[in-house]
């Protein structure tokens, strides 16, 4: 197989596909979406028996359970990713937005039209539901989207874009508008990172290696997603209870997420209240403390961190605890040792909440609230393609919008530029 | 002298600078703007002087009397500098603004505060001016800026610089807000290039060679403006008067600059009657036409256009002209041979209006008007970094809001995740 010819040939359809989908209807595109969903609905035995054919290679190459786990399609995963595509049908069209449209001095009026980015190349590693998920995603916001899924999936990711295609030709849609890369050679990723004449923009979702490598090797817009080391600055102001619920929450609520508190810093006028309130609650949920000289002498049960701890993505029941001089030294810590994702303050000081929001260099930055929040459907964007750690296009939770641009129109009655 | 070493020197200086620039007040960075402006006009004979020594290099170097004109710092360039750099104290600061503030079902508040992208690159071939102009653009969007200038105006590049430094100093802000780069050393650009843990954002500003070098080279976003190769499609409803006054303005206004049209396409059933009216109007002016058949069939003094017409950005008193049977081969030869640039209709039709509006896939689309408008200015941007032909990030004239990101601000009661 000439990986390059092949390539190639599913760039080109990718960009005629884009083309028809940046000027599709509103209800053609919804139409499709539901039709997706029905089909795979209706093709569920046939989507677990191709699914089955990846778990029996899964387990052959000794594939952990977790990793099966997440490789498993059941009729109750088929039924969420059908009510994934259907909710994304329900979600308003931000194609063809026009917003700000000014008169200006010259008599012209201007202003900005939401369009599609064009094609949309999504790499990602085992979880089959990523096809249909980000395939939906990108449908919706009339861009073709590319898919490079992991080897272990290559059946079930097949199965879910023959749906995908049943569902687009039932619309009328052009079948190359969603395509999968049927190669598991890796020369095809390469490829794809370098199809700039036909690609607009990649998102890599999956592990840090993935992302990393796709980062480097690309020649395209990368929307990305790196570490999530979120803190937590419970001020000497902050309200006591308020401040435990939020970074008991931010750290236990979930443990394997990117927006799960990793560190906690506390102002020194409250370390002494509050923290052995906190480690009572953390012992209770069997998260292990690591903390600074300070915080080891006010928990006994606290083990030395290491200059590490702080700049450590756990995704575990691990938290690393700093007792800091004021809010100063807490943003310094954050802006210095953060991954820039989330970062929340506890305080009931108007002026210190304030000069936090302002000066945290984070995509989400919080006054009085989870960590947690940090979230596409949490921010109300119904759906989420990834979270941005990058400043440059998207930044923070990616919705739809993060998979458009804008371009400008101006109306006029004749002008000319004098 | 080790490049690599001087480089990273540079780098890592304008990231502190940056720390503090994104958290100055609107107020200081005005004082710097306006110390710097000061500081220019007072300090012009010895710019002029300095000045002096590239131009005497350039023309020992045999630099044509154009480049040297454009090279040449006069009182009245200095003038102009320092008034560019008023104005842009006087544009509304986009730093800090926060919008869409929306409660959402669970009681936290979600909106977005526009912040600084960091480190701003900018690589410029001669015209002094840039520097400055540049640097107060980044400044008033709270970036610091290395600039890389061509080494033809290395001396005037770094007479600016003192100026600019000084300004900035009066201000009380460092000096490595704004810093260029000493050496002729083209490795220089190299590193600038790769130095993604510094640099933000690369804007190069210059002819199509260094433009794609930087493009091809780059580990970090650009914000690139490569071709402009803008249309104007005439209607067969079209005002005629309408339609003339607009086709002569977009070429003939200026012939060097980006926003000219450089293909005229014209719908078959109007072309007789209006392209002999058109045509004298481009003879008055030395426009040289080159017709596809049927405009030659039309007019006696074009000359037939090959394919590669269709795709060529003259910059020059030379005009495309091709018949059309209708506007959708208008818009199919648009987003086929043109640069996604700019590109306007002329009719008094308003579903093809509206129709032309949605499927042209440039950065500015026009109704009834001269693609000459599309400029930082003319759009109401109060300055203009350049123009990009990019959808990621920002398309289209680029003002102070596209050195800018924007982060999430949540703002809760003590609110955790459910």
């Amino acid at each position: 197989m000439d990986i390059f010819a092949y390539m190639q040939g599913i760039g080109q359809q990718a960009k005629q596909a884009s083309k028809i989908l940046a000027n599709t209807d509103t209800s053609v595109k919804n139409q499709a979406l539901l039709s997706i969903a029905d089909t795979l609905l209706a093709r569920a035995d046939w989507l677990k028996s191709e699914n089955s054919k990846d778990l029996a290679a899964g387990r052959a190459k000794g594939l952990d359970a977790a990793m099966l786990d997440r490789l498993t399609l059941s009729d109750k995963t088929i039924a969420g990713m059908a009510e994934g595509v259907r909710q994304v049908a329900t979600l308003p069209d931000p194609i063809g937005t026009i917003t700000d449209m000014n008169y200006r001095p010259s008599g012209i009026q201007v202003g900005k039209m939401r369009v599609p980015l064009g094609v949309v190349g999504i790499i990602y590693e085992s979880r089959p539901n990523v096809t249909v998920d980000a395939a939906a995603l990108c449908l919706k916001s009339g861009n073709a989207t590319i898919l490079r899924g992991g080897s272990e999936a290559i059946h079930s990711n097949q199965a879910i874009a023959a749906c995908v295609r049943d569902g687009l030709q039932a619309a009328g849609l052009p079948s190359a508008s969603v395509q999968v890369v049927e190669t598991v050679d890796r020369a095809a990723v390469g490829e794809l990172l370098r199809m700039a004449q036909y690609v607009d923009v990649i998102v890599p979702r999956g592990g840090k290696g993935l992302i990393e490598r796709v980062s480097a090797e690309s020649r395209i817009p990368v929307i990305k997603h790196l570490d999530g080391i979120c803190h937590v600055y419970i001020d000497d102001q902050a309200d006591a209870a308020k401040a435990i619920a939020v970074a008991v929450n931010a750290k236990t609520h979930r443990y394997g997420v990117c927006n799960a508190m990793e560190t906690l810093l506390v102002a020194e006028a409250i370390a002494a209240d509050i923290l052995p309130a906190l480690a009572a609650e953390y012992a209770a949920k069997g998260v292990e403390l690591r903390g600074c000289e300070r915080t080891c002498a006010l928990l006994p049960q606290a083990i030395p961190a290491t200059e590490e701890d702080w700049s450590t993505e756990y995704l575990a029941p691990i938290l690393a605890i700093r007792v800091v001089p004021d809010m100063a030294a807490a943003i310094t810590h954050i802006n210095d040792y953060g991954s820039h994702h989330t970062d929340a303050i506890i305080t009931e000081n108007y002026t210190r909440a304030r000069a936090f929001l302002r000066q945290v260099d984070s995509s989400s930055v919080m006054v009085n609230a989870s960590t947690r929040f940090a979230d596409g459907f949490e921010y109300g964007f119904g759906a989420e393609i990834g979270i941005s750690t990058d400043k440059i296009h998207a930044r923070g939770p990616v919705g739809l919008e993060g998979l458009t641009s804008q371009k400008f129109v101006v109306l006029g009655d004749g002008h000319i530029r004098q």
